[in-house]
C-alpha cells in the first residue's frame, strides 16, 4: 500500500545534558519517513521543502531507505528550517531556544502527480490549513489519514485544526496536548472526546503518547494500553514522537489493513522504533536497523507486559 | 499464610472538586488491611493506634472483613490521627491543609503475642524507626517484608529509612518518591538502584506506582509493566496507593509464594483494588466487593494490554 508523508525537514541544533550537536538532521517528515521505511511495502513519498543547504548525506540516507523525495521542493539559495532545542536534566522537558522557519515560512505543499492517490496519508505537524491543502490535492480519499499537531496550533488555530480533524481518521497526540485540546484531566475522557472530533465512520483511532509511560490506543470502542520500552539511558528524544508515528503508519501500510489487532501491533512497532530513536543522536538510531532488531524489541515489550489469571483464582470464585 | 500490617488509622477531611467529607475513614493500615482481606487466607492483623473517637462503624467494618484488631491500641480520651487534604481539579495533585497527629504522636507499635511470627509483614508509611521497632518484636524473619514510605521520611530521615530498607525485601513507592530517593530522572534506573538498597538475596521487589500510568514491577532481574485501569471518573484517590499495596500483599499471602509470576499477578490485583478505591469516597469502594468483580477487572486489564506478534512479520525476517 502506498504511503505519503507531509511534514517538515530540518537542520536542528540539539543540546542535551550530555552533548550538543549542530546541523542535526531533523523534522517531522524526516523521522516519520525513515521509521515507516522499515515496513512500507512500496516507496514512501515525502512532501516538504528544504533550502539548497540540505546536505548530501541526508539525500543519500533517503535514497538508501527507498524514500521518494520527488515531492521535496528545493528552494535555491534558501535555508532549511531549523529548530534549536535544549533538554533539561530529566530529558522529559525541553525549551525551544529558537525556531527559524526559513524556507518553511512560504511553504505551499505540492503533491507530485504519482502520489495523488496514496492509500495512507500522514499529515505531520504543520499548520492545519496546509494539512488540508494536501488532502485537497488528492484524487481520492485515502484509506487512512493520520494527523499530528502541537500546542501552537491547538491554542492559536483551533478552528482550522478542528476542520482538519474532521477530515482525518486517526490522530497521534501527546498527553499534554490531548489535555490542552479537550480540557479534561482524564486521558480516558480526552481520548474518547478526541475520537468524536475525527471523520465519521470506522475506524476512529486516537493514540495518546505518554513518553516514558507508554501509549494509549483508542480504536472505536476499544482501548489498548501499550508499555514503554524500558530504556535506562535516553540520549536524544528529538523526533521520538514522529518516529513512533512512522512505525505506526508504516506497519499499517505493510498490512494494508487497519483492524484493531493491526492497530495494536502498529502501536508496539511505533514504540520499538521510537526507543531506537532515543538511543542515539538525531536520526542515527533509526538509519540502519535490521528486522531482527525490530522484532527483538517487539518480543521484549510483549514479555514485559504479559500476565495471566491463574486457575486457582477462578476455582475460588 | 499470616499477614501483619502496621500503619495509621485515621479520620480524615477530604475535599475534592466534587464534594467534601469530614470524619472519612482513612489511614494506611485501614486501606491496606481492607484490600488484603479479599485475598488473605488467614485473619489479617493490624497494629496501630486510635482515640476513643474511632467510630463503631469502623470496628464493624473490620469485623465484617475478618480483620484482627487486637493490635490496635485505643487511647482513652485520645483523638484519632487526622489528615485534611484538598485535591486539585485534575485529581492527580493534592495539598495537605492540615495534619493532626493526635494519638499518633506518641505511638509505639506493640505486636500482640499471636502475631509475632507473621509470614508476610507490611510496614505502612510511618516513621522508619517505628517500622524497625516492629521487625525487632518478631520471633522470626517473615517470608516477605513489604515497605512503604513518603517524601517526608526520604528528605528528613534518610539514614533511618535506609536502615529499614536493608531489612525489607519489597518496596512500594510512587514515581516522584522514587526519583526523590534516587535522584535520577529514569524510573528504570531508579527501580534498579532501589532494589540494591533492599535486603540481600531473592526476591528483591520494587513496585513504582505511576497513578494513571500504571505501575512498574522490578523483580530481581525482571521488569513488568502493568497498565492502569482506565477510569473515566476518579471520585476520591485517597488511599489508592495503600489499597494497591493491600491487594498486592494479600494476593501473595493467599498464594503463600512470591515467584515472579505471583508478583506480576499481585500487581494486577493491587491495580484492580485501587481502581475500586478511587471510584467512591474513603473506603466505600473496597468495603464490599465480590470476587467476581475483582476477577472481572483483572480480565479487563489483561484484555487491555494483550497483543501478539503476527506470523507474517516473522516470515519476513
Amino acid at each position: 500500500m502506498s504511503l505519503l508523508i507531509v511534514g517538515s525537514l530540518a537542520l536542528d541544533i540539539i543540546e542535551t545534558p550530555f552533548a550538543t550537536r549542530e546541523l542535526a538532521l531533523g523534522g517531522s517528515a524526516t523521522f516519520i519517513s525513515l521509521a515507516a521505511s522499515y515496513f512500507a511495502p512500496e516507496k514512501v513519498g515525502v512532501v516538504g521543502v528544504v533550502g539548497d543547504d540540505f546536505p548530501e548525506r541526508a539525500w543519500d540516507l533517503f535514497r538508501q531507505r527507498g524514500i521518494d523525495t520527488s515531492g521535496i521542493e528545493i528552494v535555491p539559495e534558501g535555508k532549511t528550517f531549523s529548530w534549536h532545542g535544549r533538554y533539561h536534566y530529566d530529558m522529559n522537558t525541553r525549551d525551544t531556544i529558537e525556531t527559524n522557519l526559513n524556507v518553511f515560512a512560504d511553504f505551499k505543499p505540492h503533491v507530485p502527480g504519482h502520489f495523488t492517490s496514496p492509500d495512507f496519508l500522514v499529515l505531520g505537524n504543520i499548520q492545519p490549513d496546509l494539512q488540508r491543502q494536501v488532502i485537497e490535492q488528492l484524487d481520492r480519499r485515502p484509506r487512512l489519514v493520520l494527523l499530528d499537531t502541537m500546542n501552537f496550533w491547538i491554542t492559536g488555530h483551533r478552528e482550522s485544526l478542528e476542520r482538519t480533524l474532521r477530515l482525518s481518521n486517526a490522530l497521534v497526540i501527546n498527553d499534554s496536548e490531548a489535555r490542552l485540546l479537550i480540557e479534561h484531566p482524564s486521558l480516558i475522557v480526552a481520548g474518547r472526546k478526541l475520537q468524536a472530533m475525527l471523520a465519521e465512520g470506522s475506524p476512529r483511532i486516537v493514540v495518546i503518547k505518554k513518553g516514558e509511560h507508554g501509549a494509549l490506543l483508542f480504536y472505536d470502542e476499544f482501548i489498548f494500553s501499550a508499555p514503554a520500552f524500558p530504556l535506562e539511558d535516553i540520549f536524544d528524544p528529538t523526533g521520538a514522537g514522529d518516529t513512533f508515528m512512522g512505525g505506526f503508519i508504516g506497519y499499517l501500510a505493510r498490512r494494508g489493513a487497519v483492524t484493531y489487532e493491526d492497530a495494536k501491533r502498529a502501536v508496539i512497532y511505533g514504540t520499538v522504533l521510537a526507543s531506537y530513536c532515543c538511543s542515539k543522536f538525531s536520526t542515527e538510531g533509526i538509519e540502519n536497523l535490521s528486522m531482527e532488531e525490530i522484532v527483538e524489541r517487539f518480543r521484549a515489550l510483549r514479555i514485559l507486559s504479559t500476565f495471566d489469571l491463574e486457575e486457582e483464582m477462578l476455582r475460588s470464585r
